[in-house]
């Protein structure tokens, strides 16, 4: 079976279909939890799945370090390693060795950098990422990039995109011919419109099977991403998914669909869940408040995660308090139930060519803020 | 319905049976989970469940300072509180301000403290035990009571008991009639085989609707704490529940059990969970050690756990050592469930008159030892 992407509906920019795989459909638009190190934090695998989760994202700057690509190979790849069957993303490893690693030094060959768990010395490349990617048995493998956070020069910013470019023509040649096994290129040109439509033309002369928008959530603010993704989509083609890499919060994500992603992957729900702060229809909510001390309501009244349909807000904030780890667990489900709620509703709404009504009560019930305290 | 105690067979001094209550009906001999602040830490009660268990333990004194006996009586009781709905047993609180609290002074009519908390003062009576069980909607509440640590002068222990005596006179006139919820009494006097029986025949004459054995767990070291419960088991009714406070490991409770124990609780799987030590049938396992970095077996091929039938000891190893929240969950998941498997074999053992024999092929396997590395 090969990797194809079923373009179903349109409504404005924004797309709904399936990206169908050899371990299953990813219904999209999609959110994708992230499982750094081989887990989701704080959840069992099923659960995810329960949250109604298509596909994780795998980081292999954390892996290749730690237990390392070669064992998790011989152990039969992340798959197994994990217990998650279905589509797993990996990324390059460029972003997570730019924000996290110590004495990197970056040149054409590409990045030597030291581990931030023991000091030991590696060497990420296009052609070593792609094999660690291998290794792990990824089923949508992205290019080896690397970008500057913003604001930046647009002169560096510029080098480093064309950097990127020829990283993903060395990535394209590495990665060869997998049947059932994707791999993405990455836009990259931070702000500046003619530099996003100088590395899109780029990779679509080298020809992926979905294209990923990087170098955003970096530190431009929202407006600046949304207003990136008002033409940077237009640049890439319509019959392949496309990815915003590491958004976001809901409103980012809904503005994101609008503008015609099909993808995302974002840490916040999941870290959001283990420092006591819940998403929901109608915001954030900090679950370490005394206002929720005696509250016996649920977090949503008509969410049908675990977390609501078991326990009060009075519950939440005393496992919270006293750092139990339960409240990352109900929180971590909460949230990544409320993501992939959202997810679904984006797709009914696209499908059913009503995202304008959709967006609309998204931010009216958002604007209108949490319940009331009793 | 009443609280009941329905002793099904017997073999040597063991005995298997079901303990009925309104919420439930408990296998004995039976382990409790301890869900000490409400919750049994790192599971999902659904999830504790499904380990086997037919009631949890709760902890007063942990409860009583926070989130408080009112707020939890005032959300509608421990059960809901912590999405628990089967039988659940609190302790007095005495055991835990004697081991944790601060400022603690010692009277005929209870126990001043400093909560480790927050330092704020608070009282513990035998009527304000029994008060705050009854907010927390316990369905089987332990009597008010006091012990040493052991070794201590023969005295010292003769005078705790008697004061625990004179405590538990008191909470059974507090508890008063409440059909369907238990009040146990608990035996104290270290390892004298008099004052064992002195406190025997005072709870007896007070009259409870099960016995506990205290005291013991306490330091004493298991030789000597089977050496009491040769005897002491001997001096309670036949007809009524007997539950060993705080034990234990697995080898503490199939001695127990052969003794004619029919509850025990410990904090052991669960903690031991927390920091990368399992618990099979072949003994302890550290996971944190480097002989299962690149070992895809799980840790026991027999068990039927999620973590078992999921996860590789490599996996766990990881978690482990990355410190994965998950680590958590699935160590204490596999260590509830074995414990919950040990019951079953006990129970089923005595029911089937072959005792011995369970008992022997316990010891065997573990004298094997864990399964060799690679």
């Amino acid at each position: 079976m090969r990797f194809e992407f079923d373009l179903q509906a349109t409504d404005g920019a924004a797309r709904t279909g399936v990206i169908r795989t050899p371990r299953g459909d990813i219904r999209t638009p999609a959110f994708m939890p992230v499982g750094t190190a081989g887990t989701v934090k704080a959840m069992m695998p099923e659960s995810v799945r329960e949250t109604g989760a298509d596909i994780l994202l795998g980081n292999t700057y954390h892996l290749m370090l730690r237990p390392t690509a070669e064992r998790i190979a011989a152990l039969g790849g992340l798959h197994r390693f994990m217990n998650w069957d279905r589509p797993i993303l990996t990324d390059s490893g460029g972003f997570q060795v730019m924000s996290l690693a110590s004495l990197r030094k970056l040149s054409e060959e590409g990045v030597r950098f030291s581990s931030h768990i023991d000091g030991s010395k590696h060497m990420l490349t296009p052609e070593r990422s792609m094999e660690i990617q291998r290794q792990l048995g990824s089923d949508i493998v992205m290019c080896f990039d690397e970008c500057p956070a913003l604001p930046a020069e647009e002169k560096v910013v510029a080098a480093s995109m064309q950097l990127s470019m020829r990283w993903a023509a060395r990535s394209k040649e590495a990665f060869g011919d997998r049947p059932g096994h994707a791999l993405f290129g990455i836009m990259q040109g931070g702000v500046t419109p003619a530099l996003r439509e100088e590395s899109a033309k780029a990779l679509i002369d080298i020809g992926f099977d979905g294209y990923a928008v990087g170098g955003l959530a970096v530190g431009e603010g929202q407006e600046a991403m949304l207003g990136v993704l008002d033409y940077a989509t237009g640049f890439l083609p319509t019959d392949k998914p496309r990815y915003l890499m590491g958004v976001g919060k809901p409103d980012d994500i809904v503005g994101a669909v609008a503008r015609g992603i099909d993808m995302m992957d974002c840490v916040l729900p999941s870290r959001s869940g283990r420092t006591g702060q819940a998403w929901t229809r109608r915001g954030a909510v900090n679950l370490r408040n005394a206002r929720h001390r005696d509250d016996p309501r649920p977090l949503d009244e008509d969410c049908t995660c675990p977390t609501c349909r078991g326990y009060s807000r009075a519950y939440l904030h005393h496992v919270v308090k006293a750092d139990e780890i339960i409240g990352s667990m109900l929180l971590t489900w909460h949230n990544l139930h409320y993501y992939q709620d959202l997810m679904a509703g984006l797709r009914a709404a696209i499908a059913g060519g009503r995202l304008a009504a959709f967006v609309a009560e998204f931010h009216a019930l958002r604007a209108e803020g949490d319940i009331a305290p009793l």
